[in-house]
């Protein structure tokens, strides 16, 4: 165990080298990079296809895709018109800096505004690879119970905001605002949170807002005065 | 990578001959071995809290909870009256069989008849670690999507059974059940598929006989007339 552990520490540490390079790359470019993160099933996918589909009339948007296995996913986001990238692991269980840079060969960053990093459903193992991103999202399906910001605490307190999905599935779920806001507080007191359904659209455009304005800032900073 | 690879390799070897021994252990005390994975809040405590209050009049049933943090779903799995043990992994993502081999300290096998082992939610790295039980059951919730089996094959095609769960959400859901039979078979064919509400009780009589047939097999192989 203490060797898995010293191999994981140095793998961390060259991952994080690694991210320090893309976040400089990222923000010579300007690109406002935002990364997804979840349960397996909360809805990942569904909100960034209807991110990029509303976006990408202003924005020049893109996303990467990570899974095991299969390009459903990558297959989906292409119906919203956007350049997409599927990123297949293999049998790991995460993204990882290399990764993201491998899968930007290719890519002319300066013709991107917004690059979008869809993780592995996973609520344990992303939560340690910084992908050199300005904003991780954590969702939390309504269906899959309020306490899980105790039960993963890592994923939940190194995120930047929290997307509640699913909303319209909430009173059947028997869902608990109050208690997930509990959850939550407990782990990272004060994270910011979105309240969306991609079905029905509720909470949609507080949540591209709040996109927008993180691009706005992200501009400003890249390009002073 | 190489190095982590071969470090994981060395990892697995070792457990698996932990979970040898952990099964020659239940084996010799004829008790049957259940374990349970899914996605986080897919209801894993949720079947098993019902599975244990639903079978402990008949039989000595026990359970061990595996979690990174908090002690939550050993609290309820104890309102079944059923003793529960909670395993706090920290960072792991999954249980392994050493984990298993400690919590087993202090337990006189001969007074069980059945043991769950409820797993970490995570639909990847759980996938390649015995932990020496007779049946792995998959748990699939009617919310989280029908392509999961494809998109997260291992743990999918190394479980003996699926139970799809939240049945009473599946027309909220829109769940398609004929769409999730094909991903299944398109990773473990003919799998045997469990269709369950713990809400509203479908299918819990099917997958009590199934645990209860299983047990059975296992005394009669435990001890030879």
């Amino acid at each position: 165990m203490a060797r898995i552990v010293e191999v994981r520490q140095a793998v961390l540490t060259k991952n994080d080298a690694r991210a320090r390079e893309l976040r400089r790359t990222f923000g010579s470019a300007g690109v406002c990079v935002v990364s997804l993160v979840s349960s397996p099933g909360a809805g990942k996918t569904a909100l960034l296809c209807e991110t990029l589909a509303r976006l990408r009339s202003r924005y020049r948007v893109a996303a990467f895709v990570g899974d095991l296995a299969t390009d459903n996913d990558a297959r989906r986001l292409r119906e919203s018109g956007a350049p997409v990238h599927q990123i297949t692991t293999g049998t790991v269980c995460h993204l990882d800096a290399e990764m993201v840079a491998r899968a930007l060969a290719g890519w002319d960053l300066s013709t991107l505004d917004l690059l979008f990093l869809e993780n592995v459903g996973n609520l344990v193992c992303p939560a340690s690879y910084d992908l050199g991103e300005d904003l991780r999202a954590v969702l939390l399906s309504v269906t899959e119970g309020e306490d899980k910001p105790q039960k993963y605490p890592t994923i939940f307190s190194t995120a930047d905001l929290c997307v509640v999905t699913k909303l319209d599935l909430a009173e059947a779920a028997g869902y608990d605002d109050a208690l997930a806001r509990q959850a939550l507080d407990a782990v990272r007191p004060g994270l910011e949170v979105f309240r969306v359904s991609v079905r029905t659209g509720a909470g949609i455009p507080e949540w591209l807002d709040r996109l927008e304005a993180e691009f706005a800032r992200k501009r400003a900073a890249s390009c002073p005065a």
